[in-house]
């Protein structure tokens, strides 16, 4: 029988997705003895698995709960198959992709400005009021109206399964999407990251949803800014480094574009850092990929992945496959 | 040729999608002759439109560009057939609703206090430093992980052309929906509103999209907010005076339900009124039907109708049909 360690923290409601005719053991924080095993899933607290890798042995399948394992090959070595839970973030981040389009173009945080000074301000009214109420005259809001979503050009850099979802879920709102990656495809197109430039003056809104690497370091930076148009939303789910901070904060100041951002450079934002205090910018801490739904999800992902294991099939997440054979069924 | 008399505010850019064939006279705020007109477009403010009414000549089909005629039939009086752009609000309405509800989903309010105070705070920081933020030790908001809307249990009160616009933006979250409208109906299922009180337990987010008439009034007082489930956010894009609301301001402050609200009773909100100061409360300030779409909108629905009007076939947007003979082709 298939012997499955698991975070003795992960509620054993959560194994029940899990496949029949499997033993499970569930692992403490710390261990004092050896265990025997065939099937970790570690702890997604990597320092905690850490402490007590040693004492794990027979070890041929890893399933992570979380998409990112890069502290996980050099600890278990080469003769272990290792999956993570690719796209258990995904509905998670799109939702929150697509909440904060939503709350910029509907004006959402500047209504709930006037809301903690207790006045009721219409369109109309605002200009005016906003600049005495912060002392900004700049022009931060255009002449306000709520906007629509429906029908707006949308940019999507980056194209894998976050994005996909997001598209899934604009899709009531007949937007024009237009999408970018790293290389060209087609059904649907997707142009290479290599037309980016062209393509910025077209967009109304600008997802950034795209893998952290080299060469996405900086991709938006002072001319990328420059090339889109006034009032332009730059919205970033991806990574901080993807935009050069010091362009974004003076774009924002001279009320050129308006942002909204779950990750930033650096991160967590500092005391006094001078993000906080830019217009028309919602800040969010680096959460849009956490729910409560994240756990049974990840634990899905990895249920299916133990599935095909043990029946032979290919699997959907492998990180790394094992140079040693494969478990038998 | 049919004679048009249209507000000279309106861009004639907007006159396009009229048949053609028609004369388009542009009427001014106000007037100090008499103009013979066939069909009339008013301007969407009473007031301007009343003091030209007594100079138009020959008016047989009023086109209004608002939802509201209610001040047109006793105007121009029996022997005119009188449209609406009904339908004109409704996805900038629908939009607004799915907006509040991610947003309330997402602790955006929450996280834009953090970001107002300058403060980077995830979630399983957030309860203690925003009692130490605001003064504020309630339960206002259950231990922070953005919620996700995907399976959400939504039910919707009201189920006219706002309340199946927002059912269809809805749909890719698949969220689970209840209906409730004055009698109950099926395909798709509609409950009566007497089984309310029934419904409100199984719901996580309540809409209201009923519209306000006198067995409306009232309709969520102290009983239904009390039947909600703990954190049960409800929605009202509807009227103000559909909720009663010292009852909100109760539930709101007990820390029992969050709400998120573009009218209220009374509306504007004076300043110091209770509600300004609830927590767990989204206020916008009765702007969710607008959006620099309505004109263009309104615009093509009362061209559809004179399209369809010239052609004799049956009107779509009729509030009142003349007593007089329609007009020949």
């Amino acid at each position: 029988m298939l012997r499955v360690g698991y975070p003795a923290t992960i509620e054993s409601e959560l194994l029940k997705s899990f496949p029949e005719g499997v033993e499970f053991i569930a692992l403490p924080d710390s261990l004092d003895h050896d265990v025997n095993i065939d099937v970790w899933i570690p702890d997604p607290y990597p320092a905690r698995s850490l402490k007590i890798w040693p004492h794990l042995h027979g070890v041929r399948l890893v399933l992570a709960l979380m998409a990112g394992t890069e502290w996980i090959p050099g600890t278990v070595g080469p003769h272990v198959t290792i999956c993570n839970a690719h796209g258990a973030h995904n509905i998670a981040t799109a939702e929150w992709t697509v909440s904060a389009i939503l709350s910029m173009l509907k004006y959402f945080p500047l209504y709930q400005d006037f809301q903690r000074s207790g006045q009721w301000m219409r369109r109309f009214e605002i200009p005016g009021h906003y600049a005495r109420l912060t002392g900004d005259t700049r022009p931060l809001y255009p002449p306000v109206m709520l906007e629509e979503l429906t029908g707006k050009k949308v940019l999507m850099v980056g194209y894998g399964g976050i994005g996909k979802e997001i598209e899934r879920m604009l899709t009531p709102f007949n937007v024009e999407m237009v999408r970018v990656a790293r290389s060209a495809r087609s059904d649907p197109k997707v142009h290479a990251v290599s037309e980016l430039d062209s393509l910025l003056p077209w967009a109304e809104v600008v997802v950034l949803i795209l893998p952290s690497t080299a060469e996405s370091r900086g991709l938006i930076g002072s001319r990328q800014l420059a090339l889109l148009q006034q009032g332009a939303l730059l919205v970033n789910a991806a990574r901080g480094p993807i935009v050069d901070t010091d362009a974004l904060v003076e774009a924002l100041h001279a009320g050129h574009i308006r942002a909204a951002v779950d990750v930033t450079e650096p991160e967590p934002l500092p005391d006094g850092h001078p993000l906080w205090s830019c217009p028309n910018l919602l800040i969010t801490p680096h959460i849009a990929g956490s729910s409560p739904q994240f756990g049974p999800r990840s634990m899905r992902t990895a249920a299916g992945e133990l599935r095909r294991y043990i029946n032979g099939e290919p699997l959907h997440n492998a990180v790394q496959t094992a140079i040693s054979p494969a478990l038998p069924a």
